[in-house]
């Protein structure tokens, strides 16, 4: 295969002819795929199903310590469900405060509380000049979005294999009283699908904050969602590494079963310390009395225990595994060696993320529209949605059968390379 | 039966010592009951148990327009369980955002979210020197203590048999810029049991707010809660009223399944007019992707309709009314006459709200838990916890059964009679 860069002309414009004829064959299929969203696909939700079936008309609603399910009570979760999830987040029970559906919800009444009341006693964000809050990019669109509405400042930090460039974020976060907080996807990161090194996690918690309500927002979305069997990610604790670095208030983590159960009706959780946690109740008890504890028995009895857990997670894994294979094959069948595209296979997680030449992001995800296969908005993965190098797109696999993969693709494959093409023309 | 105030010292003295004996008597007992909060009972959490039936392993998981529930999507409640509440609120469904289990959490996100971001683009509340909210008092102590947590003024409106003093309420609102919100439970109010009359709900809707931002917090969690049969209080659609006053956007309505099916396993949602709900959208698709629809499927797959819910409310009218009987009883056979007390019949709801001689409500509550019978601490049903005349005493009758609640309420009027001839002989 030639490299786009080294054509000249004449060569392009043939190729950009051919590319086109393409197009067109394409254009008259009438398409409609969906690479937009995490979503799981109809199989994988079919594997929960079961779990419906556990608390029924005749269950004994109580908790293993007697309290009962369907009234008021546990404001922070049933003991038995603070365990699952202890062990599913790597920390101890006394550290989970189980909450509602969404660990998205958790994170947004965090940062709210925070602007409306501070962190700890702090004064409150909203009472500030500036509030800054550091965004390795490419991200989680849906972080950017939470720090937007509320007016947050946000910093994009690059990344990249090992996790976000961690000299640009000790500069910020060790010598900038404003920058007081950082998102995070620590593991098969949303949506580069890498894992932060042991190195990363480490220059994490050993942070010298300048603001003392400085919080990590560790969003360990994809804790255990692995795709292969043989390799499963692991990072070092968090909490316990901030402890030791004598920084043990420093980092919130969040978790939920979303893409474990179902979207919308599994369980979410945040873990922090105890002195975070103080503070959390005193605010979440006035604004709730608690949440759905009939949903974590639910998912207690059906889970059972943290290996319940993990075989569930295989069954997800079978189903992801061709979907994310049937991408990886094309991309590297028709792209490799064409200088137009790069890309990270994923080792868990939910997307696998593209990176086109700079200035045609933007262009491939309307030709892709164009065509009927939806992509996730180009520059979402960045702060207020502009990716300055109009060079990042996210693929999400998991929603179309591995056949409509492979079609999307191969969609996605030919209006990269004319999308190529024509900057290459232009220049 | 004497008057206490109308007897003379010695008499008063005989009374003490009399009831001081079997204040002893009762102290022997030991006894454990709770009258503290309004939590349902266990014979009212069964009545919803078949609810967990019809969703279960084989259930086709699609809404009417074929949505599935499991997974991301319809942020603003399933259709059909949207059509459910717009007619339990006596609202349209266009009106009617479903959220999570809990009003009361919806409530603090609505007071949160004006804080940080202001109402339809308004300054934040958090960003002006002074916030007010009024407070029909006696009122539901939750309500205020979030706008307590947020540092909001809180000014006590008397109420009285029609709802809140309107002369007050009036002179407020259209006065003050500061005065922001009002809370308000306009149906069997917590704790005074009393309905607004048309004439309140009237003269609400027909409010001048010198603040453009100033909402009304229309709490109805007792709109379906009937206690009798033969009479079930109404009230006038304040969306309405409001629309047709000229100020389609100064009210918000809450909601929940909490006392229906299963508290902190129900749905819950808010109605208000689509100018709000654009803004409301805009906040909460930032906050959350969506709302637990299995549950929602769940509740309108076993109420179907409003007819389904108010028979199913007649059964636990049929639990709570000997409940509250119990109570009435015993206050009516022991307290009538004695000029020490007056209280409220209520015709639905979870409470009954007892007067105290003024400077009495503390001292009875700690007798009554001396004696084994927990109540809602003295003050609670006040702004800050401070009843200014210690006179309001919240009864809640729903969790113990009848034989408890008479047992409970026989304590209870042992205390009030000893804590009013104390107080008598302090003067």
């Amino acid at each position: 295969m030639k490299a786009y860069k080294d054509m000249d002309k004449s060569e392009l414009l043939a190729l950009k002819a051919d590319l086109e004829e393409q197009y067109k064959t394409e254009e008259a299929k009438g398409l409609s795929l969906n690479m937009a969203r995490g979503k799981p696909g109809a199989s994988q939700l079919k594997l929960s199903m079961p779990m419906l079936d556990v608390i029924n008309g005749q269950s004994d609603m109580h908790t293993l310590l007697g309290n009962d399910t369907r009234n008021y009570g546990d404001w922070d979760g049933i003991g038995e469900c603070r365990y699952l999830f202890a062990d599913m987040m790597e920390v101890k029970k006394d550290n989970v405060v189980i909450c509602g559906n969404s660990s998205l919800n958790i994170m947004y009444d965090t940062v709210a509380r925070s602007m409306v009341l501070g962190v700890n006693g702090s004064t409150p964000w909203s009472k500030l000049d500036q509030v800054k809050f550091l965004c390795p990019v490419p991200g989680y669109d849906r972080h950017f979005k939470i720090t937007e509405l509320f007016g947050i400042e946000m910093i994009n930090i690059p990344m990249d294999e090992n996790g976000p460039d961690m000299d640009l974020v000790e500069k910020y976060v060790n010598n900038d009283a404003s920058v007081k907080g950082i998102w995070c996807v620590p593991k098969y990161s949303n949506p580069t699908g890498i894992t932060y090194s042991d190195e990363v996690v480490r220059r994490f918690a050993r942070l010298k904050p300048k603001a003392e309500d400085f919080r990590i927002f560790w969003d360990n979305a994809y804790c255990i969602h692995h795709i292969y069997d043989e390799i499963h990610d692991q990072i070092p604790n968090i909490l316990e590494e901030c402890e030791k670095a004598g920084n043990p208030d420093m980092v919130y983590i969040f978790a939920s079963t979303s893409k474990v159960s179902f979207p919308g009706s599994g369980v979410s959780a945040i873990a922090t310390s105890l002195k975070n946690m103080e503070y959390i109740k005193k605010c979440m008890t006035t604004q709730i009395i608690g949440h759905d504890k009939i949903n974590q028995l639910r998912h207690v009895r059906f889970f059972k225990n943290i290996d319940g857990l993990n075989a569930h997670m295989k069954k997800h894994a079978d189903i992801l595994r061709p979907k994310f294979q049937a991408v990886l094959d094309v991309l590297e069948s028709e792209l490799t060696g064409l200088g137009i595209g790069s890309w990270v296979k994923p080792r868990g997680g939910y997307f696998i993320s593209f990176d086109a030449m700079p200035g045609c992001a933007n262009a491939i995800v309307e030709k892709c529209k164009d065509l009927g296969v939806v992509l996730t908005g180009a520059g979402a993965t960045y702060p207020y949605g502009k990716d300055p190098l109009d060079s990042n797109i996210r693929i999400a696999p998991s929603f179309p059968t591995p056949e409509e993969m492979l079609a999307a693709t191969k969609i996605f494959v030919l209006c990269v390379k004319l999308a190529s093409v024509e900057k290459l023309l232009e220049m």
